[in-house]
């Protein structure tokens, strides 16, 4: 993965991180955001894992990489694979064209950068 | 239903259904794009049923209401029940917020419109 | 106003009050949502009129109807004024270009449509 | 062509020229965005035709009804042909994927319409 | 705040400055559109302070890094305080859902970028 | 240029090259959309040259920087001088207003950096 691509990821960890705490403290509307998303990605009908992949390709067709970041690790910590994240991209494809072709290379590098941390 | 709601659905279909032919004649990029579409949406790791609904939730996002009512019927005849698409709309509300609510009533009106359809 | 604008101002209405109650008893993601709502535009150190007319702002460039809608009344119920809503859309033309310059008429036709009824 | 998709026209040639003045009356934003409009269009090393084309497949990735009806008329009357159209569609489906297409009905309706309009 | 959103934040000052020549020289349409925006931005029934936010807030929810980091900076100019910048985001997140949240932490960024320099 | 405008090019085009082959082996959906695109940009009745512009104008207005920075390469590959790129860059204001403009920044880096890459 080249540099640029790492500290976008590291970037958007450490900026979600750290700023968490200024929105919960200043924002009743944020709060109540977390209690939105909670319940919006439970497992129910549809698992925890595939509401996370319908998150990605969202995000992929809406060129929002810090979502990419975000919802490609909770995919990975929610089982799913390989041919997961490939599946979801074919969708991503189907729904944005080219662009979302160019972002699920950032997709892509988030897989790989979850999957070295988390066999760490 | 009211009205209005119900014509838009029913030109959705007319419109894809009239002017296939035409776009078909003319565009070999629309032949592509067909192939491209059939190989997306087949059954995989994830059921072509998941690969729906996760359109459908792009679809709501992005505000395409022929999206919209083709993701839904495809979802639908693909055995997603009520749960699904309400679980389907929770992920589209957090990524989406106010307008993915506003366009999941077309989702719901859609939903209505091709549940009294396949049942008749 | 011509009749198509005011039927789509009616559809959006009326989807917004029937569906309301069906969201409420299949997605608690929407309970949250509704909370959030109420928190996002409540009076503070920005006005809920300026709340308003900003998210009015955001509805034209980003081509939601059924925000325009609901967010025209909305500001207008919090006593803007013409001046406010013309404003609002300068504003929303820098950000938008043309496209929001043609969501803009739609706007125009809600505040139209909107002080017709509330002077009633 | 079906009711509605006429109705859509024929109701965005009807706001854009009745609420113009309105605009026209209330805005200096306005005015200046019509310098803008006229300059961005205008013959250069690019032609209008192509310019117009241009703004077209901008007007379908980006899902603007009333964009695709204005900018297929002015195509149309700056010589565009059919298959100028169609290789405009062609790039906008690689740009925008299915709802793209789903767009291109709506713009291959306006070119039908206008065709109509114009050999009267 | 980290090295990439400070650099982000650079950069786009950088590339504003040094290539509003080139624009200027070569474009009638982008010396139109300076004015357009100097008239879409002034004080008057909305203040200017108001009109930055607002433009703050669809640039969140259009998730355009460039655009928050100017409008963040003059809403700060003209005297907008913490308060007022988590209430955007509040109006910002209702409007777009997790990814306006994602782009409010690029805000704050900036927010504590310029409050900084205007500080020396 | 500045150091990030170049990381972020350089980038792109590793990412592209680097990540082609393995999309290319895990997705069919890949392989289709690599046929409609080399049908899409072909010449035709609109030139390849006119084509990529076209893209390009659709990458400045939905924001997409990867995709900016391969359409500025083929459209100068194919012939493109400063002044269709500046044509170019003014449809796509009028299109997406500010933010159009702050994205061609990143045009004018791209069209900068292949000049001088392919004048070696």
């Amino acid at each position: 993965m080249n540099d640029l691509s790492k500290q976008k990821i590291e970037q958007s960890i450490e900026n979600r991180k750290k700023l968490h705490h200024r929105f919960f403290e200043n924002s009743d509307t944020y709060k109540h955001f977390l209690e939105l998303e909670k319940t919006a990605f439970k497992d129910g009908g549809i698992s925890k894992k595939h509401k996370e992949l319908m998150a990605l390709s969202i995000s992929i067709v809406t060129k929002c990489e810090p979502c990419i970041e975000w919802h490609t690790e909770q995919a990975l910590l929610n089982d799913a694979i390989d041919s997961d994240f490939f599946e979801t991209i074919d969708v991503a494809i189907e729904m944005g064209g080219g662009p979302a072709g160019a972002y699920a290379r950032f997709a892509l590098n988030c897989l790989d950068y979850f999957k070295a941390q988390h066999s760490k």
